[in-house]
């Protein structure tokens, strides 16, 4: 059966880098029918919404959607439920694609571009599994009332039931179990949360513990705190393999790890609902409006998340192997976009990817 | 006036540290009245509370305290209400002690023992203020309901009022001014938030931009979102000088700052309330209760938080030089603790420090 294949390309560079995952798909997967559509800050210049209900519906009926980036400051204005991230969220929520995984890798040609020293980063592999459909991104009520006097209250309730929790999880521990094994502080699943503070840590440790038991006994398990996480990443990341997180704090451990390899623009994720259902793909990178439609914006992310998409999505693994393996081809032949260190446009990076498929 | 000063020595190798902290301080500010008193799982394990009234109310008539550090494995099986960290909270709560100030800066000796590049940390000095005594830390409601069918919901309130905003920004504002400029991307103040995606978020940024428009029109004041600073902390640290967080971003963000230096048993801690009020100081670094009683400990962040209590709550800064300027000498002099790659103990340390008084 044919496969469908959403593009979204989005806002800033999001349309340049989307072209070159396209153009990489064309070679290693010719018989995916693609469309395309107006999605965040593109889609409400056009129709004064982030994302309508006929783009929506596309997606649903697709089998992947890869995103390009979505905003800028040029929507900065807009009324904040119109604003392009708004649109992302509920895509997000829409798709139900409750699990975001946002690996963190080093391809050895780029060991050394990190702030880290190279010992810390070379061979770093890992991968970050966050809730994205509930906790303090969704939970009601929330609010800002006033108070009089001037003053006001502002309120977000972060909240998990036992089922969101369990299947992210579920995630997480499936991913663990096919990775090869990692030596270090942290070889399995470390989940992460705030314990010690929130109720809802308390239920998200409680239910990952009694997941684990039921499931996934033999599967290594550590609990770390938020806060201890941050620091890890920093102070000796390579000990860390599978890291699960909520909603929050998923977002900000997953935007750190990110920056750990010197490299945001090599990053890809990926969101993943039900079996079934269609991911949603996306570089971890932003619109980057400063260097859109410039040519100079490095490609390799929005290629990856192509990659992730035919992994997870359309079960393809052998095409996702064939451009895992030209991109790091390519970077030991020496390609490189500005953001490394190089001067080749955003074409001339997917050519050279293209070359070495 | 005498000058009282109450030591909270705690648990694990708190005691340790303290001990050479109040030695420092008998050398340069031989004048002050010290009393000592159980606190975290000490004080659960002799009277079943973390923190007693009776010790409250010493540390609300003393001029500044000192904490070593609190809680460890011991006391994991306690129910959580009676934990040695929610002694912690409390204490922080009851003082309204809602500034909380966490430096993190390199000493010179010391640029090679990070795992960032040595350029990328010569020379840090940033100062993290973070709100101490609201968020999703004490907001109600909270719990964990039962929702039948095995399925449970659990929630915290996220939230923070005007003036709560007010207060803790108006702290920043003033230790922006007091530090020397700083170019960089980031050169006075950067309030963090998550006002792309919570409500409080939005209240936080309002009132910053409001009180800075009110008080402080000529600092330089940012915005960035907590997963944004979280990269920049890694990507380039140096660029940052004051960050303004809430709670919750504030601890994960200012644990993230604190491995960046590379050495976790530098850094101290200062909690301020109003003027007039007691100052609660702290080391960064936990109870370590693998090398509890061991002298093993780095007795700096304990010094450190001694000097920050003479400078913050007792008025005596050159004290505070004196001793900021003879831990460095003794760096450079080659004086080292073991996590610093040196074979000192604890009270050798201390002893060097004093030398160089
Ligand atoms: C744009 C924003 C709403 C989003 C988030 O916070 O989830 C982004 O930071 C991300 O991580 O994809
Ligand atoms: C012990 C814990 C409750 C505490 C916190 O989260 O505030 C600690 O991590 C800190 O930062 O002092």
């Amino acid at each position: 059966m044919t496969q469908t294949f959403l593009l979204l390309p989005g806002d800033g560079i999001g349309p340049e880098v989307t072209e070159q995952a396209r153009r990489v798909l064309d070679v290693v997967a010719p018989d995916l029918k693609f469309s395309e559509a107006l999605f965040g800050g593109a889609s409400y210049d056009e129709h004064g919404l982030p994302l309508t209900d006929e783009v929506l519906n596309q997606a649903r009926q697709s089998d992947a959607i890869l995103m390009g980036a979505v905003g800028g400051p040029k929507w900065a204005g807009v009324a904040r439920h119109l604003r392009p991230e708004m649109g992302l969220l509920k895509l997000r929520k829409e798709l139900d694609v409750y699990a975001n995984l946002r690996p963190a890798f080093c391809f050895p040609a780029l060991a050394d571009a990190s702030s880290l020293k190279r010992e810390f980063v070379e061979g770093l592999d890992i991968m970050i599994v966050r809730e994205l459909t509930s906790g303090v991104y969704f939970g009601e009520p929330r609010g800002i009332d006033d108070l009089g006097n001037g003053e006001r209250k502002g309120y977000d309730n972060a909240c998990y039931t036992s089922s969101e929790v369990r299947r992210v999880a579920r995630v997480a521990f499936e991913i663990a179990k096919g990775r090869k094994g990692k030596g270090g502080l942290y070889p399995g699943v470390t989940s992460t949360d705030k314990s010690n503070v929130m109720e809802s840590g308390v239920l998200w440790r409680e239910e990952v513990i009694k997941l684990h038991q039921e499931e996934f006994a033999n599967e290594p398990l550590d609990h770390i705190l938020a806060d201890a996480m941050a620091m890890q990443l920093v102070k000796k990341p390579k000990d860390v393999n599978v890291i699960l997180a909520d909603n929050l704090f998923g977002d900000i451990l997953s935007d750190e790890a990110s920056q750990l390899t010197g490299s945001i623009g090599m990053l890809p994720s990926a969101a993943l609902g039900e079996p079934g259902t269609p991911g949603l793909y996306e570089p971890v990178h932003g619109s980057a409006p400063d260097i859109a439609g410039k040519g100079l914006a490095n490609p390799c992310a929005a290629i990856l998340s192509a990659e992730m998409a035919l992994r997870w999505s359309l079960d393809r693994a052998d095409a996702a192997d064939r451009i895992w393996n030209a991109v790091g081809k390519a970077l030991e032949d020496g390609a490189r976009t500005a953001d490394l260190g190089g001067s080749m446009s955003t074409s001339q990076m997917g050519d050279a990817i293209i070359a070495a498929l």
